[in-house]
């Protein structure tokens, strides 16, 4: 038996991430989880209109996307609950930078990614910035033989029902592959 | 120590969505992880332009999102092995139909969202639909108070490295609370 929810978004859970631009030249960071796939090399931040550091990324054309771990969660929270107008939110972080330059990234998170701005899309209340990736960052302790350890992240998801943060829980199947049993 | 990955997309993991429509007047559905939120009421799917159920998409203006659980992950990972062209993968799952009347949904999956196509970003390998989240569903069994209890849905997780699905795991913090230890 199905229930009517309404027009509700139910595309969840999302990784929890903390965003970074450089405003007024200073590192600030922001958590967003609305986030998404554009397709291979290309994600997409959607920041609402009010945020502080949409001006930082539209004026560099830069931006990170930084994966805080499980044991970051205050932090991770804080950095969306406070303005980087009124609060100083790099000081929370270690900051380092990479090829782009003007893309400050969070030494603390377990992976890290610098990105061009390729294309903004103007929703009413939201920026949705479309970045292409430009290279990527992680902690050795997570790294695979062909890129991340997921299983070794222990990022933060976020669904928006109940105002939710979960962890990740086991592998459990492998992808273009457990579906054969059907073929 | 960072390991430098390239440019690497990690926005992971990102969760496992059947994504159906009418292709010939017929159901159809097919697996996408490349997802996102593009504000309160839009979505994006990221599909490569090989798929046959693009065409679908385009033609009725329409598609529904549905979040399989960890139990259907056989069905899940077919439906992106195999293309509706040689198969007919409206048979695998009991359809119904929403307010939109075009948007065919999975009866068995527990989540379900019907979207009017409002924009599509033309990437170059990929069709980014971005869908108005016009009505959405879920089973008695994982509704919550004010929508859906994530914890109950039991969705499937994806990640590229390793071609991984994950299951989430339990919920551990408040959002928009549990940073309020350092203000």
């Amino acid at each position: 038996m199905k229930k009517e929810l309404g027009a509700a978004n139910c595309l969840y859970p999302m990784p929890v991430t903390l965003v970074g631009a450089l405003v007024d030249g200073k590192p600030n960071y922001i958590t967003i989880a609305y986030v998404g796939i554009i397709d291979h090399g290309h994600v997409s931040l959607a920041m609402g209109k009010v945020h502080y550091t949409n001006d930082g990324i539209r004026e560099n054309g830069t931006f990170s996307i930084n994966l805080p771990s499980t044991s970051m969660v205050k932090e991770a929270d804080y950095c969306g609950l406070v303005s980087g107008r009124k609060a100083d939110k790099g000081a929370l972080f270690e900051t380092f930078f990479g090829v782009l330059e003007t893309a400050p990234m969070i030494a603390g998170c377990p992976v890290n990614m610098e990105c061009r701005l390729a294309q903004t899309i103007d929703m009413p209340r939201h920026d949705v910035f479309v970045g292409e990736v430009v290279a990527s960052y992680c902690d050795e302790e997570v790294a695979s033989e062909n890129g991340v350890d997921f299983s070794k992240v222990d990022p933060i998801l976020f669904a928006m029902y109940d105002k939710s943060y979960f962890r990740m829980g086991e592998r459990f199947a492998d992808a273009w592959s457990v579906g054969k049993a059907l073929m």
